[in-house]
């Protein structure tokens, strides 16, 4: 069983109230969207994406003999339930918000329209795929705000939360502008650019600090970049302008050093020093370690002269806000829109749709979240992506993604934007979609069982 | 290419080491180990996690031509590099913690001892897997401690960060005492029980709630279990005991309802109150809902009557302390032992062992960090588990490892115990430990290079 790709990668109350939904054929057309109920506290907006994956999922979806073999035995399941299973596709549509849209809370990502069974049970995936890398591309936004003219690169892989975390957050960094990952297999799988040079170990199984960095440069001449806080930062750059004169008569130039720990702008300011007085003056300084999006502002508003910067765990991770309080809700069933009413849960009903406002000046001004049969001023954002199950048109390019991105957060007000205490525009919910919850609450009262 | 298996699931830097060390002739033994550095705030121990999926993962470790062509084609390696890489394997050993061994900071989880290159190839994977199990039995094990009565199901996969981190969630989850969780392929893959009955979805999709639980009950006769906080979590009470009789006839039992929202406590105690008085006093109560082991002890501090819990987002993403400052360091190169420096990074030098001391009544004394040709008193923890590359043993049964778990906590001080404000207690470092550091320390001083 792929364990990227099974069906049974979903919680197993979708496969019990699949077996009831097909006993009592309850197979009517579902509505289901997924959306985030609130933007994080330190969060201006979210950046949809993972929508590529999602599509890729629901199209290859179906049962292998192994998987059908696993329901058969497993003794939860009416004997002739694998049966049904067995022919079992995605075969409906999808509206989704093009990766890299900018959005808000109650916002619809992703639209499922299709028979009730096969949408319920692509929910705990499809939650899956598209909840971590909205919540990463979020994430690396922020840090492309607090740098926006600084090479960012994403070194979280090895504290991500399992494979799929690090290399869908190469892919979610590099869509939210970062300019690549070190993780090598996003290269091969979404193409995203990687960068790397050397850890510490490579210093350390070296005789000496400078054989490791003259080492180095002349097995990779085009990317010498150096690692100088294994012992002692500034004394590591006295013995790279010590060097650079060696190798640059083999044509070698030093494009950079880079700092892992201590005091980020005290030593870059330092080193910085020492590399100008060496005459080195077009090596850059890179730096990592513990940083994020609220570091790097810091490092920055002090001058720190830092050409990039390799943020890892704590954007992988999105440490500050590690999850997004997101669901994937039915809103309809046989035509007739539904209401939740949980305590602190209530959703909005029916089939939706979001329509975007700008200024004159393309400045954003008003998302007025209707139902899909109301029209309203603005530009609707949701748009059909599959229908009979297979995309409508091919996957977007990552360039496409990359200038969305850059164009949309342009046009947010600076509240939503900024690192400290942004504010999360609302949207707008219309007169009828007001009325038609109104209704709903009023028939759930009025009910008798 | 192999999401999960890839060797190209790695950092860039490792590979641009490793044609280094290839061309320099740097293939002798390396000690690297794995540890974390800083248990978190909120955390009084560690528990061991993730060997078998790293012991796997090293066993399996080879390029497909696929990969070597990417290595061949990218434009970033010597023409010969991917010829040596054809024939690379793990064939190194391993000494390690058993899983489920609880542990602290500074505590060597993981030892590779093997030629350099690909002692280091395996780095970034290595971190990967470990931490995250290791992070999520950690939270686990606390939730088990707030509620040790009760039942305890894992429900975070939707948003857990990608596919393999739902699906290590659960094992991590079940390795620390849970009794299973609702992520299906965690079955076939791991053994997890799994668990699961319906969603809000559910309700809706039927004319009527009584309607919904009826279906769902005549369905699945051996599990029912009834959401009941879609509109009105005692009115839906009410209505359970008026279907009870019905279903009785059929010989049906109400197994439990569940509640997902508003006050848990207080719906806990209403609903209660209604079960009883309508003679349904055997059926259960099971919550879920933003939970986690602090919100878990206080519900039980105020003895609402819940009898399980389905735990999810806060628990797969450890939401409170979503990674472990963890590192795999270089800890000897060709039998020379090796220490980084860099600022609040410092390693413990040399190839490691940690000796546990137990009082008379078996209560947790002391560890004792020390090098791995000493001898101390009490039980060494680690323990060879892969030589020439292939495992020493078969793997752990998951049963074996649970019962290591209870044992081991149980033996621990109580402060280490407690859900709030839990101290954890350090390892001590041996004298010759610490010897071997300052010479290094005065040796690195020393060198001019």
């Amino acid at each position: 069983m792929d364990p990227l790709r099974s069906p049974l990668l979903t919680d197993l109350y979708q496969l019990t109230m699949l077996q009831t939904y097909l006993e009592r054929g309850m197979t009517d057309t579902a509505v289901f969207e997924f959306f985030v109920r609130k933007v994080p506290e330190n969060r201006g907006f979210l950046l949809a994406a993972g929508l590529e994956q999602a599509l890729d999922f629901l199209e290859a979806l179906r049962f292998s003999e192994e998987e059908l073999e696993w329901i058969r035995s497993c003794g939860k399941f009416a004997s002739d339930f694998a049966d049904h299973l067995e022919g079992m596709r995605f075969d409906g549509e999808v509206h989704a918000l093009p990766e890299g849209t900018v959005c808000f809370a109650d916002t619809p990502i992703l639209q499922v329209i299709a028979p009730l069974p096969v949408a319920q049970l692509v929910e705990s995936r499809l939650i899956n795929l598209l909840h971590f890398q909205t919540l990463i591309a979020t994430k690396a936004i922020r840090c492309v705000l607090a740098a926006p003219d600084r090479l960012l690169v994403d070194f979280g892989m090895r504290r991500a939360h399992g494979a799929e975390a690090g290399l869908l957050a190469a892919r979610a960094c590099w869509l939210a502008g970062f300019a690549g990952s070190a993780t090598v297999l996003a290269n091969p799988l979404y193409g995203v650019p990687v960068f790397g040079t050397m850890a510490h170990s490579f210093i350390l199984a070296h005789e000496s600090e400078t054989a490791a960095f003259e080492s180095f440069a002349r097995s990779h001449p085009d990317n010498v970049v150096l690692l100088i806080d294994t012992w002692d930062t500034e004394a590591a750059a006295h013995k790279v302008v010590k060097l650079a004169p060696r190798l640059a008569e083999a044509g070698i130039r030093i494009k950079a050093v880079r700092l892992d720990s201590g005091d980020l702008a005290d030593h870059a300011r330092k080193v910085r020093r020492i590399l100008d007085e060496g005459g080195l003056k077009d090596t850059g300084i890179f730096c990592s370690g513990n940083l994020d999006e609220y570091r790097i502002a810091e490092l920055l508003a002090e001058q720190a002269p830092i050409d990039g910067f390799g943020i890892g765990t704590r954007l992988d991770t999105s440490a500050d806000a590690p999850y997004l309080d997101s669901a994937y809700k039915l809103m309809a069933y046989a035509g007739r829109p539904v209401r939740k009413r949980s305590e602190g849960k209530a959703t909005w009903p029916g089939r939706k749709q979001v329509w975007r406002r700008l200024d004159t000046d393309g400045r954003w001004q008003e998302d007025t979240l209707g139902l899909a049969e109301e029209s309203h001023a603005g530009e609707p954002l949701l748009v059909p992506v599959m229908k009979n199950g297979r995309r409508i048109a091919p996957s977007e390019p990552m360039d496409r993604i990359r200038a969305r991105v850059k164009e949309e957060v342009a046009r947010l007000p600076e509240t939503a934007r900024r690192i400290h205490a942004p504010v999360a525009p609302s949207v707008t919910p219309s007169e009828a979609l007001r009325e038609l919850a109104r209704q709903l609450d009023a028939e759930a009262a009025a009910a008798r069982d």
